[in-house]
């Protein structure tokens, strides 16, 4: 947080991270006004002040907590040189470190429930989930140009398989309170990379 | 429904199938009591009459759920004669049909807040994944016996992928409403399935 932001601006930040990790822990329906009360230490006014309402609250919590996650994996990511060697690392961040925000995965957990009354909050997880899709399959195609990766290899069918088996194990690791899950994912996911590598060679 | 049951034993069971399919939509924390009073018609007395709590009809309708899922699984692979197949035909299974109440996977909406206030819930949700996951490795392990399998593959692992797999891409699936994450993932798991038994060959 820069010091330059008036006392109404941090306030306002203030607010989107507490409410961030609540929503992110109990769900958007499951948080109410009281709950996000107590964690920021504001009256009801003190909120409705710099949101319209819990809805808006709500997509700016999401969108702060998804730009934490991309923040972190970019710094990551720009740490290794071939994009084969990103893939690897980003399965490698997503199942071994703590996610940013308190409650798992901002997107999946949003992503879930399929009536929350929110649309916008929908809208906005759709974006980030087809940004993080785009991500991946930008690296297979640029794995696929420099040679690392093998010619026919569909990139957006890796992009989404890799996704879709990361979130249903952190999913399965958080509701048995095992690691088995994220680490038999890992491994997979890593063996279908040098898969995909290995053709080409 | 047999035809045996008492009044009050239809009037409990219409209450679990009704609230099930809203509990699985909204999720447990985004259901009120005037919902599940709207969709069974019954006034508040009327479905506390057979449930003490909230809590105790959610448990109630997840192992309605869960179970109605189990059925149509087990009948579907009752029909198909070798392990390697009933994996293969479990996978789309999940991938093509519709799900058994409406709203998507009953375990992954139960599972995915963190903290829903509801521990009764959790555990139900966690002793599905448990079962689900001993069928599967069962299958693995006697396709290994059967021959159909590679020796050296694990069973708990490739249980695990498959299931992680399936979930995730139902989620990006439902978030973005297209298919193509399911479709993704059924070809990818159909391919992990003929590499551990195309190196029995």
């Amino acid at each position: 947080m820069s010091t330059s932001l008036t006392k109404g601006e941090k306030t306002r930040d203030k607010i989107i991270r507490k409410a961030a990790a609540v929503f992110n822990q109990r769900g958007y329906s499951g948080t109410s006004i009281s709950e996000l009360m107590e964690e920021t230490g504001l009256e009801k006014g003190g909120i409705y002040r710099h949101f319209e309402s819990k809805e808006e609250l709500a997509v700016a919590a999401f969108d702060y907590a998804w730009s934490e996650i991309e923040k972190r994996r970019r710094a990551m990511l720009d740490e290794i040189p071939t994009p084969l060697g990103k893939l690897h690392g980003m399965i490698d961040g997503f199942a071994v470190k703590p996610s940013a925000v308190p409650g798992g995965c901002a997107l999946m957990n949003t992503a879930i429930v399929a009536d929350d009354g929110n649309p916008a909050l929908r809208a906005h997880a759709r974006e980030a989930l087809r940004k993080w899709l785009d991500s991946l399959e930008a690296l297979v195609r640029q794995g696929i140009e420099k040679g690392e990766i093998a010619l026919g290899v569909s990139p957006a069918a890796i992009a989404s398989t890799i996704i879709a088996t990361l979130e249903g194990a952190l999913m399965m690791s958080r509701l048995s309170n095992d690691r088995s899950p994220l680490d038999n994912a890992r491994k997979h996911l890593h063996r279908l990379l040098d898969d995909i590598g290995r053709k080409v060679r």
